[in-house]
């Protein structure tokens, strides 16, 4: 640490999404532009990384503007990640001594977690500790997440590329299912264990004046067979092709004790499934006709290649704007958007006290659910459709996408 | 019909694919900038359009070079699409005479089918049956595939963006397989139930320095389990997050006669599933590490937004080509590619003989294959790599690509 400069770690953590390395790329920037900073560490393997003083220097890695543009576009987390939570610290203090050897070994003065509401309690726990011990190190946390669900921030980074992803493949999905003259029902599962903002979110084909999907049902929407039976045969009367969009986390009121566990088939051979492949099963054993449920699995988080541009540079502000919140003292804070207005679209960037984020979850408003509780509001559609605006320009090379590597 | 111009229709048939409507855009502009061309109708849901005289006037559609343009980049079958297969003449020759009913009702003198295999053996049986009743009515083929298992043609439209997606895709699904440090490993399951071309290509990603997919097994490559688990053993060496790559359409040796069966869980509900579920759960079994797999679905077939510009082109192209073959009095013909050059990318097309495609499938070189039948060679990757050239300007509104909708 040259003369009165403050070194810095950035760490990733949780589950990947598109915008991550963006809120990365966007600390490095303003860490660099900032002459009060010297080295700009990052962990490897989020908190983990500084548990065990694996860092790199990321002035040797983020060499230029390309390499910064790059990361921003690359999905996932160009550090690696981690689900480790910290234990509380009057249980295994030596975590938090090791943690405190890394950031002084190295005279780091702060420390910037991306990530979701578990590492939003690293970022609590750790800010705690370091003020009990009289540390001066600021812990700030910047925040990510696909499933939108953490509170106070009016959304989260990584939530708006989701929902461009799924919304646009969505709508392949839809012109997909209509090619044929017979009655068919497609499922669409989609993730969201306790909230349903995601599934939600796929009402931003309206906008567009697609009617699909044409049933949306969440895990706050009080889902029962009997109604969604009847929601479906309703639907099947207007539309050929009936489409419907369904968070993983529903909760039906028939769902076998044994579901999301294990399936077994004749040779003993076991089976994991999911939600859509159930209802595809209890829809096509009620109406007979051609039902399919597709999963959109892990490429709801990483598919950068359709990323939101709105998003990533949000994502890219959040990371800087953590940068800056440090400097000038904060420490305990995750930093959130308030939205100003919808038209124009604006928000602003501050910090939080992180316990009022960490730990807690934000649910998918019920007064956006319809009375029928089977699709959202024109509400909701106004509220998400400012995030997926605009496309990032993504280089491509040999005909794919060019994602920066921190190693091969 | 004005004095001595011909009308032409045209259908769509088979899966869908991010091309279909590429060739039918082709097929109309050159249709419409042929002044012996009349009308230009296409078949509702293909052949059955043709038979039940269902059809629509496209140049009320297809009204300026915008729609048009617009239609190119639209996924699936804008016409619609039928699995229909015309029965043998001298069975039921009242289907033939429904559609010679339609095409001189309308004056229709030529008819343009784009599909697959199936489709070109309706391109065949239909033009055996205009020559031996004596009428004169041209009917040529359009190539399109994802398979890309048409024998004669270097390639088939809708294959270099299937291409394109699944690299894509792939290379995502890779970055987000990395992020923990735990060993796992993914196994991506991709279409192609007797030709393993699609997951072949997954190569490409080597053009950019990516080793993974680690593994690729096509229905070519003579997969035995015993065999597959060494493969992922000797992966697990080098790599901690293995890729493995497998067509849908793999036999391996110890497969249980009720796959692809359903399979019931302890409620007596059935659950359908793949070669990727079978893999995930026998390789789980033996490594006890994280193994998950992943569908790409549909998706594969109609993800327009990640489309190829030079699959998209090409599509386009050879609608128009067939169109001229028609006017200079070709029948019975399918349109092909002819690869010229590698470097720089050149093709030609031609007409060949329907018979030389109807019904046969050309299946992934053996030769392609790498010794130790889990990889393939750098032929095969220098025969992918120009398939998925160039990216096409997708119109977007509301942050959602713009869809061409015949109705809503």
């Amino acid at each position: 640490m040259a003369g009165g400069k403050i070194n810095i770690a950035i760490a990733q953590s949780g589950g990947p999404t598109a915008a991550i390395n963006s809120s990365l790329a966007g600390a490095f920037k303003a860490a660099s532009d900032n002459e009060n900073v010297g080295d700009i560490y990052g962990a490897i393997n989020g908190i983990e990384g500084i548990i065990n003083d694996e860092l790199v220097d990321l002035r040797k890695i983020l060499t230029d503007d390309e390499n910064i543009e790059l990361l921003k576009v690359t999905p996932s987390t160009v550090l690696g990640s981690c689900r480790y939570k910290l234990p509380a610290k009057n249980r295994e203090e030596n975590v938090y001594i090791k943690i405190i050897n890394t950031f002084e070994r190295h005279n780091i003065g702060a420390f910037f977690y991306i990530g979701g509401n578990d590492s939003m309690d690293t970022v609590m726990k750790l800010d705690d500790y370091c003020k009990a011990v009289g540390k001066d190190i600021k812990i700030v946390g910047i925040p990510k997440t696909i499933d939108n669900d953490l509170p106070v921030t009016d959304h989260t980074p990584g939530f708006g590329s989701a929902v461009k992803y799924v919304a646009t493949t969505l709508q392949e999905i839809i012109r997909d299912s209509r090619v044929y003259s017979v009655q068919s029902i497609t499922i669409v599962e989609i993730m969201g264990r306790e909230a349903g903002w995601l599934a939600a979110s796929t009402c931003v084909l309206r906008a567009n004046g697609e009617p699909a999907p044409h049933l949306i049902y969440l895990p706050e929407s009080d889902f029962t067979i009997d109604k969604y039976l009847d929601d479906v045969a309703e639907a099947m009367k207007r539309y050929r092709a009936v489409i419907i969009a369904v968070s993983e986390g529903i909760s039906p009121d028939k769902l076998p004790s044994s579901f999301g566990s294990e399936l077994t088939d004749a040779f003993g051979h076991k089976y994991l499934s999911g939600i859509g492949k159930y209802l595809e099963k209890i829809t096509a054993d009620h109406f007979g006709c051609k039902v399919r449920s597709i999963e959109l699995n892990v490429m709801q988080r990483c598919s950068s290649h359709i990323a939101s541009l709105t998003d990533i540079n949000e994502a890219f502000e959040i990371g800087g704007e953590a940068v800056a919140a440090a400097m000038r003292g904060e420490s305990g804070k995750m930093m959130v958007f308030s939205r100003i207005s919808n038209e124009p679209y604006r928000v602003a960037i501050r910090p939080e006290p992180v316990e009022n984020c960490a730990n807690k979850e934000k649910l998918f408003p019920t007064e956006w659910i319809n009375s029928d509780r089977n699709n959202v509001t024109t509400d909701a559609l106004n509220y998400f459709l400012p995030l997926i605006q605009g496309e990032p320009e993504i280089p491509y090379r040999n005909g794919i996408p060019v994602h920066f590597r921190l190693n091969q």
